[in-house]
């Protein structure tokens, strides 16, 4: 199966735009299906436009739903870390794109997010699998 | 690769079932998996049941997590609509179902749901691909 | 296509591992891409770390957005029991992974995690789908 691993840095940017990373991955297959996958514990994947203050509206709604001064019972990390290990049951790390003679199949406006408040792991790993149709 | 793209109309009906509309587009196709894709920034697709009120238990729990009164740095539309572009990182407009002998494999509660809490955009569009297994 | 049934038996768990029961299915088989699902209407899955206290930290997060005595619509079952079906729009039931050579791609912490807070219905399954790449 067609996979790559696409290295990234968040460091304190916890919306990073990673589109153009899995654009580069399928321009050159044919029709299928993307799956694109974090292997962290604590960073999840969302579609949502970017660029007109979406994505501080998002990190605003994840820290009301999700406070960093909330007791968590998880006790690893900077305080309130506890947070970012159950962000990934609403933000999932899993995701799956259609694509079409290369194209990723997506809207105007939706751009492919790494979303990922956990200040303590800067480095983040991308993984890229293409199944292809018949 | 089969696909087909479903024109709907949400006008101010919030959740909207769609799974007659996945069922007609993979009942003559056989084993495999069916990807279905809102290309919107401001949708998502949920399964649930529907009937019983679930529908309003969750416009009421979008309501409580993404107030319409929140301040939202997103500025266009109406009043509230910035908490329109948050709901995709909750509710994915991405979603993969599986399919047997052109049956869609689900629970018997369980419908496909437009999720669009949006008022601004009565016009949606469903991407449906499928991806026939050997 | 290559499916399997796991039945399952929550109970008052609502945090139920099923990597290694997903793991086993995909163990004889090569590359593609392995879909779980789960065919019910209250409960979800989610890619979150184990035995760090997180499962609990979901848990009153859950009871947070979706607090078991706030009035629900849903009517059936115990007290609160509505809550349990506004879950899977934001924690899915439906999940994919990519396998290779057989083995489930996932990072180290990450475990495959039914989320199940229904005390009402302990009988659980879980629906395994594997297409092949090629």
């Amino acid at each position: 199966m067609d996979s790559a691993e696409v290295r990234l840095r968040t460091g304190r940017r916890w919306a990073l735009d990673v589109t153009d990373e899995v654009a580069a991955f399928t321009a050159d297959k044919g029709d299928g299906l993307c799956h694109l996958f974090l292997p962290h514990a604590t960073a999840g994947l969302a579609l949502i436009e970017l660029g007109s203050g979406t994505e501080d509206d998002l990190l605003e709604a994840v820290e009301e739903m999700l406070p960093r001064d909330r007791r968590y019972r998880h006790a690893h990390g900077s305080p309130g870390h506890g947070r970012d290990h159950v962000l990934p049951a609403f933000v999932s790390p899993s995701l799956v794109l259609a694509v079409e003679s290369g194209h990723l199949v997506l809207g105007t406006w939706q751009r492919v997010v790494l979303i990922d408040p956990n200040l303590d792991n800067p480095d983040r790993r991308l993984l890229l699998h293409f199944l292809p149709a018949g």
